[in-house]
């Protein structure tokens, strides 16, 4: 059986060392346009913050290790530009300029997403970045390193762009932060994202939203972002303004795209077209929550796509449950978590939602060091059921989410979950966890 | 409606004030036999651990607060001695040595529970002491700050003990722990416990296991804890093997006590006796995992069955799920937590259980000070449903146990489990969350 998985990330390595491991009698060929594979993505906003670790600390395999050790055909700088469904071919271009084809029985798009670059004038200027790959990491990492950057501009507000603003500062960069529309992370609810804006300005980050962006000039050796009211100078300016799929090769193979451009894909990670599968960023899911196909690239599902595709490539049927869209970013000294639909999103899926925002502490009442915690949670009156929840907090946020995440898969009511038994004990929380004070309050409403 | 509450701490108060926000016009009596009513009790260690907090600042709400806010008969001082359910009425004494007796229309025992004090002798010598309620604090509070006590033995190694352990070492107070049974913390999975052993060990705790107690003597102004094949000198000696319902007064009453000796309750928080409810630390609740009765007494069921008391006493009937028996504690720079139930349990509950451990990490790869984690996950082979999953680590254990706590309530099995979508971001934990590590680990084994 020959296998061509292209890509090599999360979702195109992970499912390739699976099939491996069950099927070492099939042949497996990846296609990666760059020379990274099996590296920490997530990791790089924490590393660039670091001036003492080398951005390679985050490639967890090496290319030779899948090629000796797994015996994959595993080969970089090789960009596939074309699938031939009919003739079950991939071609492309590898670095050094030679054509290169290969058939396949089955096969596996893993292409990930790219940086969206905002069709501003400015953007390929040296000294503006994007953020997406290891390649992109090391360059900012050297640019860093090399050239006096004491001030930055990021374009975008995003979680990705929060990270980098407190990897930056951590670098003790002057920041500023500018997106054109006006609302500061638009998916959380007001009053969560006031107290999140609150702590960014507080580590010393200038922030304008509400900003049109005209176009990035040279200015001598550094940079200016001119706006609609003011100009920004920069040494520095970071592209962050959120990502999309790839998944042009996709649709020019007339596999159907689905929500944001994503590859459109079943619950064994088929794609419209038989025995071609999609996995990671490039693909979509189904939510939990609406039964809809969404588009939520992020790494858990990527690696757990990888090896579910994997197991259906090797003839064991797996399906796959969907995503409940559950995230999680540090900025600065607040953790930011979500899982679930909005009050808005859950209005566009038909429910009749309604949510209630409450204040917490991290901590018993009297225990030393407790902080607040802010939690925004959204039920269904028609049903009863949970829909979402958000929560903000310097401690005890990250983990937490994960409790209304397993409600969400399990279709639980408000009810239902603000019965459960949570644990408590003095230095991690009050007896009654923030998640069952905010269930608590939200039945009432329901 | 006259409504007698027998016992003011969490169950208790928490009842009272929910009554008469639903029912100013019912009459509440509490009758408590201290002069404490409404302080976290669980904030004790930690409160002994710091010399410049008094022991008061755990009250959250004074008795004046409850009559005069709430206009709730509070009777601090009061020991109820005899339930008449025949005529509605419980009598007592007061400390002045009054008798005192009350009618009612709708009783609630909230009695909480003791400590057991071994049949020991020199149980009852100055500087021997147990702690459950506030009095008791204060008391070995004041022993410490008033004696010099350089050195203590601890009787007893449950999660009470340990906590006061960190709380000793925390005063540079030298210690030993002892115990008859040969097993560190029976209810976690060997190699887990064999990790929280060895974190008390290294904090300087003497750990004896096995080691069956003779005696306690004076010893000039010290103590000395007479053990079958060593002797343990101490200026200060606390017994901490477990705690017993306070249940009596139910039992003489013709109530009917279940496992433990509690209360048996319904789901409405009803005794055996119509118009007798029970609460807290006294009364039992429904295992969610084998839908038996069971006696976990723990303060977010207390609270929340007070509550739900107080609703069925209004005439909203309410019924409250079980309890997965979560539970967390810390224990020096150690987080240890479950849910759900043993191995053990689950083949005395008729399951066919089959269990993994792992060693994950608290933080991603490469990210700096990452710890480790180990997972215990307990399923049922027969029918596939989660039954158990015990944690410890330095961080990132207290509230991840949750995600596996509402899995239970829902009958979740591993495989649904495993699907879930948790958060993930490098500060926080690896990409595959060590729940679903493990319960991927598991599923292999179902």
């Amino acid at each position: 059986m020959e296998v061509v998985i292209i890509g090599g990330d999360a979702a195109g390595m992970s499912a390739g060392s699976r099939i491996k491991r069950h099927r070492p009698d099939f042949n497996i060929t990846v296609f990666e346009r760059t020379h990274d594979v099996s590296y920490s993505a997530c990791g790089m906003p924490y590393n660039l913050a670091d001036p003492g670790r080398e951005m390679d600390d985050l490639v967890v395999r090496q290319a030779q290790v899948f090629r000796e050790k797994q015996n994959i055909d595993l080969k970089i700088g090789h960009r596939v530009e074309k699938i031939d469904a009919a003739g079950r071919t991939v071609s492309g271009t590898s670095e050094s300029g030679e054509a290169f084809y290969k058939n396949y029985d089955k096969l596996l798009i893993a292409t990930g997403a790219s940086p969206v670059i905002p069709d501003l004038a400015g953007c390929a200027l040296p000294g503006v970045c994007a953020l997406k790959s290891l390649e992109d990491g090391r360059a900012i990492k050297t640019f860093i390193k090399e050239r006096p950057v004491n001030k930055a501009v990021i374009i975008g507000m995003g979680y990705i762009a929060l990270e980098m603003a407190e990897a930056l500062r951590a670098r003790e960069i002057e920041l500023e932060m500018v997106k054109p529309r006006p609302t500061f992370l638009p998916w959380l609810a007001p009053d969560l994202a006031w107290e999140v804006k609150n702590e960014v300005i507080k580590n010393g980050v200038g922030i304008h939203t509400g900003t049109p962006i005209h176009k990035i000039e040279p200015d001598k050796a550094r940079l200016k972002v001119v706006c609609e009211d003011e100009t920004l100078e920069a040494d520095m300016v970071l592209v962050a303004v959120g990502i999309k799929p790839n998944s042009q090769i996709a649709a020019d193979a007339g596999i159907v795209l689905g929500p944001g451009g994503a590859v459109t894909v079943d619950q064994s990670l088929q794609t419209s077209i038989p025995g071609i599968y999609a996995a990671g960023d490039c693909a979509d899911a189904y939510h939990v929550v609406t039964g809809e196909r969404v588009w939520i690239p992020l790494a858990l599902r990527a690696n757990r796509a990888g090896w579910a595709a994997a197991d259906n490539i090797c003839g064991n049927r797996i399906e796959l449950a969907g995503v409940a869209g559950t995230a999680v970013f540090k900025v600065f000294d607040f953790e930011v978590a979500r899982t679930g639909i909005t009050t808005t999103e859950a209005e566009s899926a038909g429910f009749d939602p309604v949510d209630v925002s409450i204040k917490s502490s991290s901590r018993a009442h009297a225990h030393p060091g407790s902080g607040l915690i802010w939690v925004h949670m959204i039920g269904d009156k028609k049903s009863g059921r949970l829909l979402g929840a958000q929560m903000v907090g310097r401690e005890g946020v990250a983990h937490r989410i994960n409790a209304a995440a397993v409600a969400l898969h399990a279709g639980m009511t408000v009810e239902a979950f603000s019965q459960s038994d949570l644990a408590y004990a003095p230095p991690f929380g009050p007896t009654w966890d923030p998640l069952l004070t905010a269930s608590n309050q939200l039945k009432k409403r329901m």
